[in-house]
């Protein structure tokens, strides 16, 4: 099982969920915390052995209440529903497939939902995942939107992962996303947001370039960041040596992000995260 | 306040702990528990605010004893003494110190031994940690350990620190020092182990070089790695060139290893450390 | 078109070189060049555009003769025909065809080997490159390393890829293959050699793991690296883990060395290599 | 020897300048070539053994003229002259002399100047190198860079570094020290300019923090990259944990900016660098 949570900050919190875990004959085996000193939010991970999650659940919720904890109790053979947007870009989409498929990824893939047709992954086995083509204009933009919210319902996604998807999300449903929806994007934010960050990188003249996964809000490119990872670049790099370079670390960055998601260790902390990683 | 605890794993250790510290008015910021699944053993370290060390060390007493925990109860205030034996390369001493004056290393720098003598160091401000010149033969091993062990005993050290030393420590000191005496290496164990490692490294043809700081143990290169780094390096690198740049990765690579050990945040486990970092 | 050479150093080599390609209207775009001090021997390699091969080859030799020089006038145009040889693990296999499609890798895949049936691979789409199931016993080792040969005889491979393999190929096979077989080492290399390294690395505690490309040779994990990289790891992580993160190191390793030996960017130096990396 | 030069590409450059080292004698020992097709410019470093500097570059200015060369051929063994200027936090002057004293940065070092007072440094041994204490106001700015300029011809500096000197330097300045003037800004450009860019870097949330070696230009923090590199943090680092890890990532970045220069391995390529890197 694992549990997660946050609240205000005061004495007692692991005493009390550490006491109400022993009494139920839990075993704590991994746990991490941490009181955030500027905003007085603790946070706290633990993993245990032990219990049935509804009935801890049903337990745990008015010592919660007390503490007004943001919380949850996961048992972790329950795997997360997941839908992936993706564009025609497809090294994210197909890294995420592989890991899924090869039990990096503990998911439920519900459903992959692209605005371009299923022949653009023509090499790709979704091996049985509902594949979804939702074409998108400035004019049908509300309208397919509406139609990915209903997918989402209809499937139970609980978190959807914009894999490479390029398109900015209205305001409105990145709301009804909240924290449960990672973008990658494809510089080392806060530098060369927007478009073609590799191309920025080139004419800047950096020498070393990023990814960056990031929880997806309002504000384009502003949303909390989960994970970042660089490479090394020379002047010998051109644009498409970038981008080609960057693939990489996009792939890593988002699966990473994805797997803490599904792991429970990314916690928000306002705009930003705490991320309990392994 | 830090509380660090290792002992065989058993349910509600973190439920006793953290109830004893809130029943003190004890307010945990940071904690980290990780449970071995392999060698059963339970580690623990957290930080709070409130209470004095001395009575919470005589209350706690008695709970350890239950457990039957290592443990040690520190108030971060109060500055560990350290000893730093260096040898003629001075570069991870000049650092340490550096470090040290800087506010980055909270410790008493209680003594410096060197088997050479003070104007190997003449660029080097002490700031009036005392210097002592220990020369040493093959012939005067013996005598001059002995007068080492003097020095600790004297000093008080807690931790020393051989700070490219690059004598062997008989198994005898080494045994007396168990788990308070860090060395570097320069070279990424278990790779290139002995003498002359970067030598090692570049007649294999490596294409990346590392740092090892460990405890020391009477397995000479075989002690419980605390911390590794690496960087990368080409064809045109001579073995000159990856003595320099290994230079600095011994000076970071042990610079955190002593921080984290300052910080009690590396605890034993068996043949291998637990490092909580930062 | 890229010439690349090596000779026993002499004045006048670059000379003779940048003249030879300046009077058959020749355009140098990137070169370097290497003067190993140690062994006394030469590296260079000439990106240019301008000429064609054929007739650059013919007019070059008589230059390439009077210095010993080992070397190669190629058309990067004109694709490397590439064998890959893969056993139950396929995540270098899979990223390896995934970048080949991509565009990254500019060859041509004339055939993929693996000791277990195509049903291993059932979800990943080989696009047309033909599948030959060549299984492997103690018994029938010769035949099959024979069968493997005649394949590559016959398709012409010029490069064979073992994509973690994990068959060691007989001092014969190597032998033929010298400077054109790739394996990927799951360690970082010396630690490590020999079977399961990341039990290995688990069990000495490293807090670093990393994976090595190299060119076969009869002595089993001693060819010369080409590529290295690494990861940082913790106390937390399982063996299970170690396998997972080196999955992402070894894909990455590999598909560089790869990319770079189709690059010509690889040039034997005894024991070691020369790699003008981009 | 090292020759760096730069130029309009053009066929024949390689072909013309190693035929000019060949005629006199010279043996090329290690050498790059890079041309920037997007500016159609030529970048050359060459390392020979033989020539006298003085002959060589009265011999070469004629070919050089003809293909338009920026260029310069230097005696690796005639050290250049280099000034210091530092401000409060000294730990990039501390370490940039303790790496010229220990001999990996081949320069002589004619002043140090700071607009503190010496005994800021008080436990730095500046081993003989003049300190000039040049305090600086708004009001005293134009007097000061005046002393500082008459510093540089005086002392006839031909690099000045910028160790966290905290003052930009005026337009008028900033030209006159073109390609000559190094700073170290300490934050992961183009993210997080201006002012307390770890404050920043905290309040963003980021997961990895950076420090930026350039060029100093009339435009702040925009001058040409010269090194960047960067370190992980995580949700537990408060901004002054960023600065000390900073710390740690500007020493080397600017080190390693510093002895390229000295190195002749940077070349400008209008707003960006061509580094060749050893």
């Amino acid at each position: 099982m694992i549990l997660t949570l946050s609240c205000p900050d005061q004495p007692g919190i692991v005493a009390r969920v550490s006491t109400f875990l022993f009494e139920r004959g839990c075993n704590i085996l991994d746990a991490q915390q941490f009181d955030d000193q500027e905003t007085g939010v603790f946070f706290m991970r633990v993993v245990f052995e032990g219990g049935a999650a509804e009935d801890l659940r049903e337990a745990f919720a008015p010592l919660a209440k007390g503490f007004s904890m943001r919380w949850a109790i996961r048992d972790p053979k329950v795997r997360r529903k997941v839908m992936i947007l993706a564009s025609q870009q497809d090294h994210c989409l197909a890294d995420l497939i592989y890991r899924w498929r090869r039990g990096e990824l503990p998911m439920d893939l519900v459903a992959i939902v692209s605005n371009h047709p299923r022949e653009t992954y023509a090499h790709l086995d979704l091996d049985g995942v509902p594949f979804h083509h939702l074409p998108v204009t400035r004019a049908t933009k509300l309208e397919q939107e509406a139609q990915i919210w209903a997918l989402i319902q209809e499937t139970g996604a609980e978190l959807v992962v914009l894999a490479r998807y390029m398109q900015v999300l209205s305001d409105g449903l990145a709301a009804k996303l909240e924290e449960r929806c990672i973008n990658i994007h494809h510089s080392f934010l806060p530098g060369f947001k927007g478009a073609r960050p590799y191309h920025q990188a080139h004419a800047r003249g950096v020498k070393v370039i990023g990814a960056t996964a990031h929880y997806v809000t309002a504000d384009l490119d502003e949303g909390p960041i989960i994970e970042q990872d660089v490479e090394r670049i020379s002047h010998r790099d051109t644009p498409k040596d970038l981008i080609r370079k960057g693939r990489d670390i996009e792939r890593r960055v988002l699966a990473r992000a994805v797997r803490w998601w599904l792991d429970d260790r990314v916690l928000l902390n306002r705009t930003k995260t705490v991320v309990f990683t392994d």
